[in-house]
Parts: C-alpha cells; structure tokens; sequence
C-alpha cells in the first residue's frame, strides 16, 4: 500500500499522465509520419510541439510539490496506443488511415482530458494551487486539439460527399 | 488487410466498443462493490443498467448493417482498467478510494464519447442514419454519465473543505 492519502493518490497519477505524456513525445513523430493529408501532419506535428511544453510543465508540477518528476508506466496509454497500431496494421486505403489516426489520436486526448480534469480537481482540494494553474494550461491545449481533430474529422466527411 | 474502407473501418470500431461495453457489464459491479460512498456505488448501478442497454443498442447497430453482434478485444479499455485495478490495489484509505474510483470510471467514460462521437461522424458520411440515431442515444448517455461523475468528485471536494 503505497496511496494512503489524497496527495499520495495526486502525486501517483501526475506520474503517470507523465509517462504518457513523454511517450506521445515519441509516439507523434511516428502518427505524422503515417497521416497521408497535409493538414492531418500539420496538425499532429504541432500537438507535438505543444506535447513538449506540457511535460515540461509536469516538472514544474512535481517541483511543486517538492518532487522528483518520475514516470510510471501507464496502462492505459498503452492500451490505447497498442489498439491504435493494431487498427492501423490492417488498413490499406490513404483515405481510411487518416480517419483512424484522427480517431485513435481522439482517443487519446479524452484520456488526457480526463486524467488533467481530476488532477485540477484534486489540486485545488489540497491547496495546490500553482500545480492547479500549470494543469488548467495544459487541460486547455488538450480540449483545443481535440477540437481540431473533430474539425478535421468533420472535413474528412464533408469533402467525401462533395467528391 | 482486412480493412479497405471506411464502412469496414466503422464495423471493426463497433466491434471494439461491444468488447468495451460488455467488459464493463461485467465490471461495474466489482467497482459498486469497492465503492464507499452511497452516491457512488448507486451512481456506478445505475450506469450498470445503461450499460446492458447500450450494449443492446449496438446488437441493433450490428443489424442495422446486416452483421452478426461480434466482439473484438479492445485493448483501450483492457489498459484503461488495467490501470484501474492497479491504483485501486495500492490504496487503504476508504475516501482516498472513491476518488480513485471516480477518476477511473471518467477515463472510461471519456474513452466511450471519443469513441461514438467518432462512430457517429462516420455513420453520418456512410449514410447509417438508424446507427447513427442509436449510438447518439448511448452518446448522451456517456456524457451524462461523466458529469455526474464530475458532480459526485466536486461533492467529494467540498465535503473535505468543510470537514
């Protein structure tokens, strides 16, 4: 038993959006690489850039609290990443891969919208509050790119009935 | 390859989500069960019941597009609760679980809006206008499910402030 309390559970989770934050890090590059439209790269290639910042500021969370910034092996990115390379493996057609990457990549950010909603949550109940401000920053760049992922989800659509 | 186009693409997904949607029939009840607050375990029941309906509502989506009900391991939500029960393993603290159970469930529930929303998008484009009203009806249902949830974690915060 290692979480005995609030703060035990806050600082076990920022550890573990970390790892899945630097592992996105590497992950991205890969994801741009595989989108076959300009803006679907263009897109992926500047939530990277963003990706960068927000582990950076994960440091500043830790450096909060007084800790070391250590990552711990998150499942759940894992899965989602492993479901999203499986999908990817069987598809063939340009069109459908940049559907599945802006699905998986949607995936994605809803996690990250979760885990940075309760974090902010549980900051402000333990007085955290300059930990709270850095995840407020980051929850906001997470809801944006989602935004524009549904975007272009929705172009994707509207250019197959205009074809 | 099996996946050439987009409908292919939609049947694979909703054979993902019928995998997440009943390993969570079989879940919420071991999370009602771990649950300590009242509110919890009876928001967690009633979501129990939802759940079997959504799970009904994609057999009619299957046969919407003239398909068996097939299941295909979802390795999201496998991580998802992977990640779960090892948060859940670590903690004593009877309040400090709850939170920990709140959190979790939110993962899953966001991980199933990215997901029908995504469904939704692409039923609209193949012209599946009866999946596409069946899965808005479980989409609803997941967004008001995560409020709840987020109601139930700033209930949480308060009770402590004024503890």
């Amino acid at each position: 038993m290692t979480i005995k309390t609030l703060e035990d559970l806050f600082h076990e989770t920022v550890k573990d959006i970390y790892y899945a934050e630097k592992k996105l890090v590497k992950t991205l590059p890969k994801m741009a690489k595989q989108a076959k439209s300009p803006q679907l790269k263009k897109a992926i290639q500047s939530h990277l850039t963003e990706t960068g910042h927000q582990v950076e500021r994960l440091e500043k969370v830790f450096a909060s609290i007084d800790k070391k910034p250590v990552a711990k092996k998150c499942e759940a990115i894992e899965g989602l990443l492993k479901e999203a390379d499986e999908v990817m493996a069987e598809i063939e057609d340009a069109r459908t891969i940049d559907a599945a990457i802006i699905s998986s990549a949607q995936t994605v950010e809803h996690y990250e919208i979760a885990r940075y909603t309760t974090l902010i949550c549980w900051a402000q109940e333990l007085g955290l509050d300059d930990a709270a401000q850095l995840l407020q920053a980051t929850l906001d760049e997470e809801i944006a790119a989602d935004q524009s992922l549904g975007h272009l989800a929705e172009d994707y659509v509207n250019q197959k009935a205009a074809a």
